[in-house]
C-alpha cells in the first residue's frame, strides 16, 4: 500500500498552525475542526479523489461533525452523496439504524454512533473519512457499521494520523488502502516529524 | 426585505422526499441532514451568494452539524472561512471561549453552545447558516455569540423555515436579513405548503 499519499501543502499548515498540547493533543482548530479553511477543505477533497477514484467509491461516510466538512467537499469531487453517523440517538432518527460503541480516549467514555439503516447498503462501496486517526476506535464503529449493512469498504481517507499510535497500521495491515495525507511520527514541545511517503 | 428568496428545486426536492411527522417534524434526511445531496448543496450554497454576496461577509457561522455542510458549500462561493459552534464543551477547546444556552424543543432540555474567542471578533461580518429556523432558539444562541464578540450580522441564512413557527418572523421584526429557501407554512399528512416569495 506504499504510494503517494502525503500532502505537503497540508504538512505545511500543521507546521505553520497546528499547537502541540499534553497528552498527545494535536490542535488544528484554526483550519481544520472548530474553523474551517474550506479551500485547503477542497485540496483535501480533490488529493483523495486522485487516489481513490478507481476504486468504485459510490457514497462518502463520515461521523459528525469535523468529518462532515471533509466528506462533503471530497463528495464534490467524487459526485456521490455523503453520509454520516451521529454521536447521540436522535429523535428524528427514525425507523431501522445500525449502532455500534466507540470509546473516546480524549473523554475517557463510551458512546453509540448510530446510522439509519436506508443510508447504507451491499450496494454501496464506502470511501471513510475523517480529520484524525489515532487509536482508530472512531473508525471500529463505522467499519462495524459498514459491515452490519454489508457495505464494502473501497478505501479509508485521513487527514491527519498519529503515525505513534495504533490505528493506520492495524488498518493497513487488515488490507485496508488507508491513506493519511499527514502522518505525524512524534510531536513534542520542540516540533513535529512527518513520516515520508 | 421582500425579495426572491425561493428556491424551487429545494421545495420540490422537499415535497418528493420529505415525511411529515407527528410534532411538526419535517424528515428530510435523504438529503439535507443525514444524507446529504452535494450537489444541492451546493446549489444551495451559490443561492445564499446570490443574496448576500453584497453584504461584505468575511466568515460563515454556524453550528454542528448539519450546518456544517450547507455552511462548507456556501463559503465555497464566498471564498470566505467557516467557523462552527460546538454543542458540547469540547477537552480540545482551550482558551477563551464564548458560550450561550440554548433550548431545544426537540429534547425538551437546554445544551450549551460554545466558540472559541480567536475565531470571532469585531473585525467579522458574518453570514450565520443553518439547516432549519423554527423557534429559533439555535439561531438566538448564535446571535448571542456574535453580539459577544463584537461581530456584525451580515445576514441569516436558512435552508427550511417553518412559518407557522415564529422564528423567522421575529428576526425580520429586529431587521435581521432573513433568507429562507422554503418556507412551509402548514404541514400535514396531507401535504405541505410553501410560502410564495
Amino acid at each position: 500500500m506504499k504510494g503517494l499519499f502525503g500532502m505537503k501543502l497540508l504538512e505545511e499548515r500543521i507546521l505553520q498552525e497546528g499547537q502541540v498540547r499534553p497528552g498527545h493533543v494535536l490542535k488544528v482548530d484554526c483550519f481544520l475542526n472548530h474553523q474551517l479553511d474550506v479551500e485547503l477543505l477542497d485540496k483535501i477533497g480533490e488529493e483523495f479523489y486522485r487516489i481513490f477514484q478507481n476504486d468504485g467509491i459510490n457514497k462518502i461516510l463520515t461521523i459528525e461533525a469535523s468529518g462532515i466538512a471533509i466528506a462533503c467537499l471530497a463528495a464534490r469531487h467524487f459526485k456521490v452523496p455523503v453520509v454520516f453517523a451521529k454521536k447521540a440517538k436522535s429523535k428524528n432518527i427514525d425507523g431501522e439504524v445500525f449502532t455500534s460503541t466507540v470509546h473516546s480516549y480524549t473523554y475517557g467514555k463510551d458512546y453509540d454512533i448510530t446510522l439509519s439503516k436506508k443510508f447504507l447498503g451491499p450496494q454501496d462501496k464506502v470511501l471513510i473519512v475523517d480529520d484524525f486517526l489515532a487509536n482508530g476506535k472512531a473508525m471500529r464503529g463505522l467499519l462495524d457499521v459498514c459491515q452490519q449493512a454489508g457495505a464494502q469498504v473501497g478505501g479509508i481517507g485521513i487527514c491527519i494520523e498519529k503515525g505513534f499510535q495504533p490505528g493506520g497500521a492495524q488498518l493497513r495491515e487488515e488490507g485496508y488502502k488507508v491513506a493519511s495525507l499527514a502522518i505525524v511520527d512524534s510531536m513534542s514541545d520542540d516540533g513535529l516529524t512527518f513520516r515520508a511517503q
